[in-house]
């Protein structure tokens, strides 16, 4: 089983056929694309990867194919996101059998849960199945902020291996970042944006979701912060940051997330990396015009 | 079949063994208890049923033995509560097997869903179930507001049958109540203690989670409605309201919903209905004098 | 000095001239207009009364218009709206000076206050100015809610008088009915579309922003509530529903204080009350198809 | 007038007597002590001078006093913090006449306020006023964000001559740094714990409440950050997010502000700057112990 240490590790997104089923031979072209730029590992399943939009079937077979490709060269991390315990406990067992590496998990959802419930939510997952275990803070999506104390604890008594940070607060995981042992637990920053910063502040990678379209990109800004070359890292950003506005191309006619996982799939259909840029329902497909407008953000950023 | 056509309506509670599984035969008690009062139908694996916490095949289960019991005596709705379309459609499948009467669903939760979205997520359910589709608007739970406007489009296409409001906003009902058609399109409200406004505004039926341990009340209220006795109703919410402190039970030691869950079951318990009060993982279960202060409640109630 | 007693108590509008200074002659044609169709008290510089945008010189002018036209046939509540509690008290010295026959407070804003401050800001309010203190619940304002506990407490205790409720909480101000001595201590509902909920759970009075334009018909709905003709009060506050979609008159070309301002300043103007329906600065004033569709609204509710 | 041109700029605490009066003689202590350690600019009435709490009277007077100390050497900043534009229209031409160099407004607040009226507002005061406006972002006490559309148009319009960014939002500032020049526009910070990144994102200057506490430490942050020495700038934070831990001293008790105003206050009477820790009402104070913590804080922060 290969090891988590840190770099970037983008969250894959999930190809589809016109017909909305996995599209396999696209989901193994990006894998290999991703391998061959250099990534530290790969987070199949996370919310890039429509995970919420996945049933479990195609949610494990996605797995499957990308720990097969993968073949140990790089560890798989697996998102095992569902409501709450019971329901994320059978993942977790699901995905091991599948080949995941490590587990990645959000705090409950759905069902309006205390900070004091949230660590016998982590610790029964970790009790369950013998895989690191990371945990996924991302208030957008389950309502609640992950407090530092309650992860500092969880990663002092050995139940979180790590922490993915996708709340945009950095003060948070700066704080959680100085309370934790960085050779025992690890911190990856979930921004596009701001991946400098989270290095800049110690964080050990990153989790970007463009990086599916521009892991080149990505990883020479995680080299350059290694280096502590910031001038180089905020350059890197800088282009970065203007690549990712290709999320807003859906404008208001469409949810944000619609716009994104679109563009994004749509950048990668311009790359060559799969053959369909379809997205689960009920997003609203990208037009014409808005397509349009990935290729010229994809150009600009020197990428075709 | 047996058709849906207003009254009370109870979200039944999900007894457990002390392993935590699934309590058939308290299960076949509480469904044959809240029959014998008089429901005029039976919500499985909603909220309070705990439906966030159960694995796929305990959801299919308990609505099996449910709808087992029920017989056709009173309609069956299964809750189908998941992240987004593609798995909502999986459980609709799924629920028609097991002798669901109508299927309720909520918007998608989790990943970040624009009202333009809300209407191909109900559309894709019904097209692929060819059951009564009842929207469930959460907001607490799944972070967004159905809109006035959505549901009524969706009432007057015939892609939803009946609305179950559990946002607390009573002006919403009213304007649903008020632009949809009481004949074709009916709605339920989900609150405890502001029942008889629900009524009083036009309401259906009512989907009061304390009704597991006291549907006689309910019942009661639910039928001065009808005869438009408004005294009689409000004296039966004054002291269905007292009933229902107990949901804080709990105090801050425990979220809301540990409590809450905690202390119906508890008060089934104390009713001689089901065996345990064992509620699932993470919530933090009641100690001795939270389940002795429950008992004191449902004494005030008369309830012992 | 006149005692507040419930019944409907519009929270007056304050006309400005086409310069935005205080169009005296108008707001006391406002006044004698309300006072004649049989209101039962006054609010001025509430909300609705364009507070936040006026001057200290501009409040209490409009205050000393409104006290000079009533002349105790009502009495005349003050809004003593500002950040915290030593400008409050500022205001409250003040208006006391100028006419004002109760105070009306919200919570703190601005700087965050905790619940457990609360309590020190009424009193210190009360024990400044000795007039009764009304206090004016209006989380969307303010950015917290009055808990009951807090509300119960300084009713007990003598500080509050009465509570003015925006909260659009009715299951929060059944609890404080509850649990306050109705001799004692009056609720007021602040909804104009929930009207008649809040009678029927037995508040004492109502402050409805477009009972400026239409008070007759409030003084309907409340009588209809008083003899508990339902049925009656129900039909009325059909009537008033209908009528407040005027307040959408704007759209989503500006906000909705603009847009509502807007049309109870324009219906005013169409009912020949005031002279102009100039609003305050930054507000976006309406066009000419919008006010073209608030005298529309006025004629299908049979005010023209 | 002396110009703003980045730098550490405090935002000034407000001494009160134990009467919780203006303090004229620890005011002028407290300007001296910052403009002695070297400090680029003085924030009047900010958030952290309880500006919410203080009279209108008492404003002017703290800025008259603390523009006399200053006496030109560092330009003074004063906060017209009040709900909308009218109101801070005012406030602008009375400080103005007291002394102020620069103006700092808020968006509105209270009266619910569309981003397509910010314009209006900012607009306005810069209109009415001819001192270099600065826009002040701090959703969390009036409970907008500025948009950045908004900003970038205000900056190339001249409306405003800088941003006060205490929103938290480093992706925000960062997108309004790239949007504008930054040889007429300037950016602060507000944030004690992320200043380093805030420099090392570009912004101009910073404005840290403890500052107020500890000038000396952020102007060596400021400095190293000047001179790219990001490993002498990550270090003073380090220390500065140490002590700025101080804030939580007042524990559950009170509201965050009670805790870090009366923290800020007692350590600028233990270091011999102000006689008294006197804070505003409705603030909770510190009691003996909370007060003992502040003063270990400052003695293990050195600075006693």
């Amino acid at each position: 089983m290969t090891q988590l240490d840190g770099g970037v590790v983008p969250p894959v997104c999930t190809p589809l056929t016109p017909e909305r089923e996995l599209d396999v031979p696209s989901l193994e072209r990006l894998t290999a694309f991703l391998i061959e730029a250099g990534v530290h590992g790969l987070f199949v399943t996370g919310s890039t990867g429509e995970v919420a939009y996945l049933p479990d079937d195609v949610r494990y077979r996605a797995l499957e194919v990308v720990a097969g490709v993968a073949a140990g060269q790089v560890p798989v991390l697996a998102g095992i996101i569902d409501t709450t315990t019971p329901r994320v406990v059978e993942h977790a067992k699901a995905v091991k059998a599948f080949g995941a590496d490590a587990l990645v998990a959000t705090a409950p959802f759905y069902a309006p849960t205390h900070p004091s419930e949230f660590g016998g939510h982590f610790r029964a997952i970790r009790a369950a199945v013998d895989l690191p275990l990371i945990a996924y803070d991302i208030p957008a999506s389950v309502g609640s902020k992950l407090p530092t104390d309650v992860v500092v604890e969880l990663a002092e008594d050995g139940t979180l291996a790590a922490l993915k940070d996708s709340s945009g607060d950095l003060d948070g995981l700066r704080a959680v970042l100085e309370r934790t042992d960085p050779t025992r637990f690890q911190c990856y920053s979930g921004s596009e944006t701001l991946a400098d910063l989270g290095l800049f502040i110690g964080a050990h990678g990153l989790v970007p979701g463009i990086a599916n379209v521009d892991p080149h990109g990505y990883l020479r800004l995680y080299e350059a912060a290694r280096r502590e070359d910031w001038d180089a890292a905020r350059a890197e950003q800088s282009r970065l940051r203007r690549l990712f506005e290709v999320i807003r191309v859906g404008g208001t006619r469409m949810g944000r997330y619609s716009s994104a996982i679109g563009a994004f799939k749509e950048g990668l259909k311009c790359r060559g990396v799969i053959a369909n840029a379809t997205t689960s329902q009920p997003m609203i497909p990208l037009d014409d015009t808005e397509r349009a407008a990935v290729r010229q953000h994809l150009d600009e950023a020197g990428l075709l």
